[in-house]
């Protein structure tokens, strides 16, 4: 027994007691199926092959990447074929894009992030001393003419970074003529598009827009996909989706063949996962509960906010983006929710500038349908002693 | 299926028929613990906990960092009691290693490097642009007036890499006096340690030095260990120990924030396979087969080379190095010794300088003694060959 006189955290979360905290972009631990992984987890035992404890191949696991190619082929914003060739495993998508960084950029680089943007690969760029640009976004995703003002200003990116599809902290999905038109400027000033598609597969009632490699005739696209959205974090387990130029270079890398494929194991797992025809079933119930949680945060929404805030309702991923009045401090305002036990993310967690303080956002895939209405039945008895 | 007409790689080992390649630093397939593994799997879905599928803690999951500390404080070169704050939970040593890059250096900094080194790692410093200075080493490793001499002609790297023990390429342990002073000139000089340990806990009949760490006043050294040398490397797991202020900077990185502790599934499966007991007893036998290997290889190099070459028996970890007369050429004799049936990695290799192409390194835990000597005799006859 170690002598701490504690113990240490087992999982990421934390929250106090009696709080529902809204601020965790986490699923629920309650849809985690243990119970599947278990099935997939004794057939690979079955085999008895020592190959999942082996250092995997480079680019990953043989039939994993053949199984998640088909796997992809199915999805309707993938409308290509999706060949295993143009795929390489990771250990996340933030893990892809940390390798990416390294490879694609270095410091004193520019690159351009979406303003607001997922807070924490915001913090990824910055420790690799890279030198971030927001670019201003709308209902349409980029507003491609502030992105082009800022390249004819002489602006040089290496990349930009971006959440094409219910964007973090946004909701909002770039829109397919937008598509088209980051496209031709990547062409033109000559940039990589680092895409972190990590909610594209958890659509409700709409077709999420075509991939952005769809539009790719250049090279320019790096997709970054993931498990820990449809399937379970704790596997630490993504995948790159890219032409076979860009995937060589991730294939190459020097930390890739330092310890063979990034997460074999978990691979051969999510692989035999995919083989058992569990992970469609997973995504179709994770689609149904999470829209059905998104209808119930809506309605409490207007039933007890009024005209006070607006927002736009989720078509899929897992964000409210909730805008108050111009005069509202959701940092000031977020101690005063926590005392009535509700808590969330303040918007200027989502820039590096920090201009979205009439902003918060909300997350409704961590608790149940009765939980998340009574975050926000607090949250408004909060905002009603704040604005009193 | 996909329609490739061809089938990709599952593993990282790529070995022509017919060839006894003695070229990868890679335990045998046939001594991972399956059966073993398998009991450590089964435990972790008996709790009916999903806590495995969830985000982990940022340090690692809890339990996993405590039954570490105690199994590292039972080993002879950790004379101190670890504890788990000293402990943070990584995907391997190399992905530690990529993020400490990260984190305590950027493009253009120095950095010093044994020479010969762990090719892959040179490789991993090259593509975060770090400026590679090399330190020569002798059999009892870095020689400090040397290291000492780059210093004074005003070299001001950030960290030196280092394999401390059971060296990759060499077999050979810095010695406890050089330990001492190396951490001496690192608090006059401001620089880091990265002490890459994934073969420490593999001695034969010897006691290995003491830990870095032990001599450690000034928050200067990071050690890297790894499961992939003494369990299994596809399961892609390891741990950084240091001091808490170092394990802080790990564990606040915004790579590890984003995904959660790195590899969580994994690492619980782990810490049950250490519950039950059974990473002592797989640590032992692993020393006891590659211990006969070593002299299998030793005896036979001794009877087939005389005194063509010179070698040190290794005293625990991979790897022989070999010496040949100062004409020799390892790269023009490889394409013959594969002719022979037989391979190896040519000693330039092992530096971004490359000056030693008279040796080459033979690993001895890839195949069973009758192979490794099948391969010796191959590689006796092909130099028979080459030297006529």
């Amino acid at each position: 027994m170690s002598d701490l006189g504690f113990k240490l955290p087992e999982v990421l979360v934390d929250i106090d007691d009696g709080v529902i905290d809204l601020g965790w972009g986490h699923p629920s631990p309650d849809l985690h199926p243990l119970g599947k992984m278990q099935h997939a987890s004794e057939k690979l035992f079955e085999l008895k092959s020592s190959v999942p404890l082996q250092y995997g191949a480079a680019q990953g696991y043989g039939p994993f990447l053949e199984n998640l190619a088909i796997f992809l082929s199915r999805q309707s914003s993938y409308t290509n074929n999706v060949s295993p060739l143009n795929l390489f495993l990771t250990a996340g998508a933030s893990q892809g894009i940390d390798l990416a960084c390294t490879l694609f950029a270095k410091a004193g680089d520019v690159v351009f992030v979406e303003e607001p943007t997922y807070f924490v690969i915001e913090k990824i760029l910055q420790d690799h001393h890279l030198n971030i640009s927001g670019i201003s976004i709308d209902s349409n995703g980029i507003i491609i003419s502030d992105l082009r003002e800022k390249l004819e200003s002489g602006l040089r990116p290496k990349f930009i970074y971006t959440i094409p599809t219910f964007q973090n902290p946004t909701g909002i999905s770039l829109s397919t003529e937008r598509r088209k038109q980051l496209l031709s400027l990547a062409e033109e000033y000559d940039f990589y598009i680092f895409a972190d598609e990590v909610y594209q597969l958890l659509s409700f009632d709409i077709e999420p827009p075509s991939s952005l490699l769809n539009f790719d005739n250049s090279n320019r696209v790096i997709e970054f996909g993931s498990f820990s959205k449809i399937l379970a974090p704790g596997l630490r387990t993504g995948w790159i989706q890219a032409s076979q130029e860009i995937i060589s270079r991730f294939t190459d890398a020097a930390l890739t063949f330092s310890g063979g494929g990034f997460n074999h194991y978990t691979s051969v797992l999510i692989n035999n996962f995919i083989e058992l025809g569990y992970l469609d079933e997973n995504i179709d119930c994770l689609k149904q509960i999470y829209s059905e949680r998104a209808e119930r945060v809506s309605n409490s929404l207007l039933k007890n906010f009024n005209d006070d805030i607006s927002f736009t309702h989720p078509q899929g991923g897992f964000y409210f983006w909730l805008q108050f009045p111009e005069a509202f401090d959701a940092e000031k305002f977020l101690p005063l929710a926590e005392e009535h036990g509700v808590s969330f993310r303040p918007g200027n967690a989502f820039s590096a500038s920090a201009f979205f303080n009439n902003y918060l956002r909300l997350t409704y895939t961590l608790y149940d349908s009765n939980s998340l209405a009574d975050g926000v039945t607090r949250l408004a008895k909060a905002y009603k002693e704040y604005s009193s």
